[in-house]
């Protein structure tokens, strides 16, 4: 056996060895998901494993939210995502033996997640305890094309004699999983939380279906399955409870033979239809499924993903690992995103049960801006389904005293889950960020439907927040006091100025989609009084600069505030929040995720070239990088001042977040919006794109450590390709319509001839200073 | 009967007919307590009650502390005071008809809280529903002198003809009490808290002793009784069990004669100590109570009182219903502190169980000013409590991040127990607040044994707390960011101005005295370096004026930040965190009780007085007094800005804060610091007393509605007596040396012969305007 561990590989990623600790790990890595269905990657056999994991996207379980001291308007309802009726179990018999790769040997043993098949495939040869040999492959899809259905064809064969197998199928529910929390009450909601209400057999084929106790979700979850055996001395038995459906067959499978089990699984939920709807609603998924068969599917698969790479592929010449890592980022921002339709995109995806299942402004700031130019449908989508919840936040803003819409800082159906506000309903720029991702998603698809649909309200509702939250002050400023910005080691400040910029950014374009679209504002009650009082707003904003160190202050007096004591901070003492308290993190200059410097990106046509070199290096020697959100906003703005190295760093950092397991808790899932943020630092940073105002402007520059950048994307419908080399840039129409574009600050059209451009030398800068002990690891191309 | 309620007496509150529905309220009001043990002014026989309640100063239950989002530093277990064993209950069976105030008729009933006796007596007429007819006449003390003391005598007498009564005399542990909170886990921890250890009963004497099952503390609590009777047929019966111990007396008792029953009850708790060391205290405080005996108790108890008043009454001539109420007030802060010893004065004293029996700041900066000029023994003992606590205070701050001690926003024992830290542990300011009550003390007094034993210890380690909140800028101002003043209703702001100017003083008095004890200050660790930075930092303070409107902002953009839109809030909507979020209070000009106004009533000193007629116009119409905290200081900063009638209606609603039920929750506890207000709008209000620099300072000045106020107070030994009437003030020295005093800035001294000066004319100023609604009502003398 070879060492445990990824090997590296342009397309793929493979696990060759077996190390049972790193199986928590790997469950995450190896998830598959269509942003609707998530199976966590645990062997088939159930056992040894991590934390097992089926999720459906939106199915939760409701819980209190218990404080210490309450106060008016805190949530009182929690909802966690429920791990659901498992499918992925077939277990095996060999002759009296349980085949478990805690005993016995692996005598070969590896796992595929293959980026351009989207299966996961695994090949394994195992000795018995007692020295019996059977070579298992098995390979699993969750399908991008039959959204209710996973998929897995499982394969035994015996490597000595003649040996009797006995495979057992299941459809487990309430499957027992350690609690990953303390508190005995939110342990007991979520153990045994599925309550049976029906249960059926027949043939190869049973469904299970359930609801939960207080959230009164429904779920069905059916089964079927294909045998295939040359040898015909097959018995096979289905039988069923409320928890429990298996199918059992055994058989006396000779050397040189196989037996090979195909399972369709297919999944509904609903909190309307009723159990006798979804089980026929999954009866017809998984009817259908078979009708595809399991060939069919592999290449409804593949189609699907061709298509996606051909749009969205990014090449990287020089760092294979990156090269592979970006890769293995932009298929798992698909899994999460795809066919995610009506529901949320929670942080983690669908890859584990971290945050609760919750998503947060990461879907908006940094998932869609990857799915709006890769798979822009899936971008509409996850923004139908923010609007779908705009009542919710309408509410809420009701409840927080202010007008319009406050949307959730985490939930999963759109109520607030936040638990503490001063972190979670007080960061009222997801506000913001939710317009800034419908500007954006119109932008680069003019899609009419979704923007009288949904753009223009979500629009309205969240500008006509930001009015109620702001004010004018004796000089005619417009405030924004007591929120919180992103970086939450700062929080309840005046004039954060991120979340100014971005609320001005919502204002205007508030404005104009209703000024250019009169008769929908007249059924929004909005009139040109109001649009007006936005556009005022807008312009009265407060944006704060300290004119002394000529940098913009995070919000009102923070470049007043001490300094953290960097210096002895030591590094087991991070992330900080876990060792000290939020009082004293809140009152210094330390910065847990950009901020300022999300500013300099997002709103970047808001400062000059100057202040984003300054503002840059004045927060880098703040920015601790606790979060996950930062280091790809770091690489985008590094690039763009020109250290380019630093931006290769911290491309580094977010693309092998997960897989080099950097934060240390990839077992509870994947961070998509870390791995979005890889797709970031490629095309935002070392491509330079930019989307300000609607207009798609470019400014590629290579790090010196890579030779070669080529990325994909889409926009008006156009599909493009940019390939930067060191000295020039070739830019290329793939399909669509010719393009505006712009090269590092000069105007170009993009038709079907390539354009080749230079790249202008970077501005030479004294290299930044992070925080002592927190600079990012210097990546050395593998 | 005449029509419920309270009768105006001016040494006595009495009740005069049945309220039922009242008894909630009077339970709080004719409590009796000596700051060790706690009675509720419960009916004798137990029922019908409000909630019942007998307390020990210090003992408490703990339990978890639940958070939806936890973070470092939260204080993880809470605290909360115990009903403990009850003594009160003597049950009555007339006939075979128990004596139940809900049947029957009450044909006499009334109440008397006697402020000079320190006794409640009652007085019942009783016909039951049969028509059998009683008197019942008690009389209760918890006594001042014998610390461990709780007694009642009991007279049953019948009225018409000869009746069988059955007299029980209970000691009741685990009470079923409702449960005041909707949690269950924190319902469960205090559902049955005492655990039996001991229990033990021997001709008219029982003990029971118990312990807690968290906290783990012990309790013993016993009873003996006399029995008067002139008739020789009675039969007692003694019975035992783990939480009740009963005494039972069956007689025939004639017309014309009666059953007293003198009922002796002593408590004892530790943390250490064991249960038979508890109960040999307990029935060593017995038999020196029953040698002591009923009249001997009786007269000790009207010998201390008559030494307080000697001490500390105040006269109010022109409104009787103020002159009961402030001796009320008195009564009841006197009861609050006067032997807590080694404990805490809780916000409630042992009243009730509002705020979980928790000491605030109130203690030192409401309640300690009384006790420090009228019984400084008792002031002392709190600040002792304090400093008995320091080791926590240390490890508070540490876990903080922080240098120094850092004292509990809300505690029992020391530890801190505020679960949301915004308006708890970020309220530093409790620290200085506790540095200034020890500076007052030391003024007043000239305590050496204190200021050796715990005044340097407090004020070194406070300095050094302040020393590590705050920082110099780049401008070299001392800044203190990240705290919560005051005023509940802002958080988590930078250089609030109270909590600076405290500060400041708590580096300058810090300094002073390691200054003036060297070798002190060396056990204590402090050189000569570290004193020189306090005073630099006390030097370098930042004081925040707003120049525009020539007032200075609560805190660092306060006077930028919109008004809270007091037009459109309701009066039902009020006190506001009941109907608003923290989120808006904390962003808008909305103050909860006097901050800035509190700063201009002690700090005085540091402002002139045209800022503080500015200042407090200002936050005037900004003040919604949500809190009982602020009228008594609105009284003391508009009587010294020339506002009588105002600080009138101040003093009114400071003083009737509990008997009008001003807050609704009276039942829950008194507000011992806005009584002890009561007695600061008098002598700090229209007596102008000040403290400033150990000078003591006069400026009376009467309302227009009063003819004269004399109060009494004790400094350095000597006590003194202020007569103000319209036109001039006579200050007499009652006994003691001289002082050197001010009037109206003038100084003079004191000596034998009374001093009479003249009252300057008031400045007139325009009447300052309150929040829409929330003007205090115009008093009209009673």
């Amino acid at each position: 056996m070879t060492t445990p561990g990824y090997e590296i590989s342009p397309w793929q990623l493979r696990w060759r060895g077996l190390d049972l600790d790193g199986l928590r790990r790997t469950e995450s890595t190896f998830a598959l998901a269509n942003g609707h269905i998530g199976l966590r990657g645990t062997f088939e056999e159930g056992e040894p494993r991590g934390l097992p994991g089926t999720y459906l996207n939106g199915f939760y379980e409701q819980r209190k939210l218990p404080y210490a001291e309450a106060g008016y308007g805190f949530p009182e309802d929690g909802q966690t995502v429920v791990n659901v009726t498992d499918g992925k179990i077939i277990r095996v018999l060999v002759e009296d033996e349980p085949l478990d790769m805690r005993y016995g040997n692996a005598l070969k043993h590896e796992r595929v997640l293959d980026f351009r098949s989207g299966t996961l495939r695994r090949h394994t040869e195992w000795e018995s305890p007692t020295g019996r040999r059977v070579r298992i492959t098995s390979e699993r899809l969750v399908s991008f094309t039959q959204r209710a259905i996973a998929a897995i064809q499982y394969t035994v064969e015996p490597l000595d004699d003649k040996i009797q197998l006995v495979v057992q199928s299941d459809l487990l529910a309430n499957e027992p999983v350690l609690s990953r929390t303390d508190d005995p009450r939110v342990a007991a909601a979520l153990d045994k939380p599925l309550i049976s209400d029906h249960a059926a057999a027949a043939d190869y084929r049973a469904v299970l279906a359930h609801h939960t106790r207080l959230s009164g979700l429904r779920l069905a979850a059916a089964m079927d399955h294909e045998i295939d055996l040359a040898e015909d001395n097959v018995r096979t038995e289905m039988t069923v409870e409320d928890d429990l459906a298996r199918l059992t067959i055994a058989a006396d499978v000779p050397k040189g033979s196989k037996l090979t089990l195909t399972k369709y699984m297919a999944y509904g939920w609903s909190s309307k239809r009723s159990s006798p709807a979804l089980r026929s609603q999954v009866d017809a998924a998984l009817v259908g499924a078979l009708q595809t068969g399991w060939e069919g599917l592999l290449a409804e698969q593949r189609a699907f993903l061709d298509d996606f790479w051909d749009t969205a592929d990014i090449e990287v010449e020089g760092d294979a690992e990156l090269q592979q890592a970006v890769r293995f980022a932009l298929f798992h921002v698909l899994q999460a995103g795809a066919r995610g339709e009506s529901r949320a995109i929670p942080a983690k995806g669908l890859t584990g049960p971290g945050y609760d299942g919750h998503a947060f402004w990461d879907t908006e700031s940094f998932v869609l801006p990857v799915l709006t130019y890769t798979i822009p449908d899936a971008a509409r989508d996850a923004l139908r389904w923010r609007h779908s919840t705009l009542d919710k936040a309408r509410a809420r803003a009701k409840t927080l005293g202010q007008r319009g819409a406050a949307f959730p800082w985490r939930s999963i159906n759109g109520d607030e889950c936040s638990g503490y506000w001063p972190a979670g309903t007080a960061a009222f720029h997801i506000n913001a960020d939710i317009a800034d991702a419908v500007v954006r998603y119109l932008n680069a698809t003019q899609d009419k439907p979704f923007q009288n649909e949904c753009a223009m309200e979500l629009l309205v509702e969240t500008a006509r927040l930001w009015m109620s939250l702001g004010h004018h002050d004796t000089h005619g400023n417009f405030r924004i006091d007591g929120v919180t910005g992103p970086d939450e080691y700062t929080a309840i400040v005046d004039n954060n100025v991120y979340t100014n910029l971005m609320a001005r950014r919502n204002l205007r374009a508030a404005a104009s989609i209703v000024e250019d679209n009169p008769s929908l504002a007249r059924e929004l009650g909005v009139d040109t009084e109001e649009s007006s009082r936005w556009r005022d707003a807008a312009d009265d904003m407060v944006v704060l600069y300290d004119k002394e160190l000529r940098v913009h202050p995070q919000s009102e007096c923070f470049t007043h505030h001490a300094r953290w004591d960097f210096k002895n901070t030591p590094a087991e003492a991070y992330p900080l929040l876990l060792n000290y308290p939020y009082f004293d993190l809140y009152r210094k200059q330390v910065v847990k995720q950009s901020d300022l410097v999300l500013a300099l990106h997002l709103c970047g046509d808001d400062f000059t070239p100057e202040e984003k070199a300054r503002n840059f290096a004045y927060y880098e020697a703040l920015t601790v990088r606790d979060s996950s959100l930062s280091a790809c906003t770091q690489a985008v703005v590094a690039a763009e001042v020109g250290h380019m190295e630093l931006a290769y760093d911290y491309f580094a950092e977010a693309a092998l977040t997960d897989l080099h397991d950097l934060h240390d808790n990839v077992q509870n899932g994947l961070h998509i919006a870390s791995l979005a943020g890889a797709w970031m630092a490629v095309v935002a940073g070392f491509g330079g794109m930019r989307d300000h105002g609607g207009k798609l402007t470019f400014a590629p520059r290579l790090p010196p450590e890579l030779t070669k950048i080529t990325f994909r994307m889409s926009f008006r419908g156009s599909k493009i390709g940019v390939e930067i080399r060191p000295e020039r840039v070739a830019y290329r129409l793939h399909s669509g319509e010719p393009l505006e574009l712009s090269h590092h600050g000069e105007p170009f059209t993009l038709g079907t001839e390539p354009v080749i451009l230079p790249v202008p030398q970077p501005p030479s800068l004294p290299s930044p200073q992070q925080p002592h002990g927190r600079a990012p690891a210097r990546r050395r191309p593998r």
